[in-house]
């Protein structure tokens, strides 16, 4: 395979036998969705035509222990979509790119029913929702789930919520997206993060929550929400650190702190 | 129960039927261990002259969702051993009181052939570090231990560590507790944390981190000496928040950050 990633592997040319030929309809550099115009001689699961997807990454080593346990973007060979740098040390260009050649094993396949458009964010946006809400059991039905921040992570972490079968509730800091959360995406709830009568009447009522916002917040409050044995996930990445009180952790009563 | 419980209750006054009294030979206010004088006539599990401990908690409502899951310290209704406030509204004394009156279930038995001296820390320091070792899995011989800090809790962890057959390396900030480390407590590796080189050699090779030190301190260095999957268990609590660096924890490489 390595012998086939050169640069030109990321135009046209097919050099590579276990790998796919997709132009790509709608794609940001790593949400990727497109149709598959050629396959390698190696290529067993897709043919010319599929709807297919391709997410942050393109490869990674296949035999460690964090990719013999599906957990293939810890591996430390792996290589991002764009940005990254593949095994002959050209730069990947992902969805930069009008076409792109990936493994087959990086390649997912997106149902004839779905709109290439709106697929796309599942790519990324989606799948950082979706995976620790599976990952952590946060999909039963009947959980009370909390998703913290109403942007690009967010909205697909409450449609998910919902398919779950959970009861959802959106925490934004003011009452502007509340319709948006009730009406248009179907959450249960809405609780406005600095009122903090609300938050008091929320405390310990949840099971999960999914932290999409990126700028620096107190989790503090958002823990506080959270049923005995809940979990935080944290999936916005502010740039910098968060400040984690440790003591109202370990007791699991912020209040007396 | 509870109208046994007054405040002569803490003397020698026995009204509680399913408790026990015991005079207190070596304790501090929460790690306490002595031998019982006296049995309440409901009392089962004790007899008089048994040798017995109490930890940092004496009652709790036995009924609710913590307490039924065997976690009575996050039950709302939970009662510390000093410095609580009991049923009837007086105030616990726990090791401060020459006797106690305790419910059986909060008791725990101390075997002949432990010195109560040396047992009374391990009620509190003990626990402390030996449960969320057993409850994280982080017992399992073979696996990598880290102890960070070498102090109350510290040291007692890499007994604990050593005895459930892992390999324990201790994590300080100089070289000064090298040798108790090695030598008195038997841990078999020290890293200085504040040796760049140290620490980057050790990257990557722990199942599971015991973190005791009760200062604000970098947690980044300490993630990073986890394997995939790898737990830090936060037990020092420092009065200031911790800086939580969260791009670095998604991506498993802090190195890119």
């Amino acid at each position: 395979m390595g012998e086939v990633l050169k640069k030109e592997a990321y135009g046209l040319a097919v050099k590579d036998e276990s790998g796919v030929i997709s132009p790509f309809r709608f794609s940001r550099r790593h949400e990727i969705v497109g149709v598959v115009t050629e396959v390698g001689a190696k290529v067993t699961k897709f043919n010319a035509g599929d709807k297919v997807g391709v997410g942050y990454m393109v490869s990674s080593c296949g035999s460690c222990e964090t990719c013999i346990d599906d957990q293939e973007n810890y591996c430390p060979k792996m290589i991002l979509t764009s940005g990254g740098k593949y095994y002959d040390d050209t730069i990947t260009y992902g969805g930069y790119s009008d076409h792109m050649v990936c493994e087959e094993d990086y390649i997912i396949r997106i149902p004839e029913n779905l709109p290439l458009d709106a697929t796309a964010p599942l790519l990324c946006a989606g799948t950082t929702v979706y995976s620790p809400m599976k990952y952590h059991g946060l999909d039963k039905p009947g959980m009370h789930i909390g998703v913290v921040g109403l942007g690009g992570l967010g909205h697909v972490a409450v449609k998910f919520a919902k398919a779950m079968g959970t009861k959802v509730t959106v925490i934004s800091t003011s009452d502007r997206k509340r319709d948006e959360a009730l009406t248009r995406l179907g959450a249960d709830l809405f609780l406005v993060s600095r009122d903090p009568e609300q938050m008091k009447d929320a405390m310990g009522t949840m099971d999960g929550i999914i932290d999409t916002v990126s700028a620096p917040h107190p989790v503090l409050p958002i823990l506080d929400l959270l049923k005995y044995k809940g979990k935080l996930i944290m999936v916005g990445a502010p740039d910098k650190p968060l400040e984690l009180p440790v003591l109202p952790l370990i007791f699991g009563k912020s209040h007396l702190f």
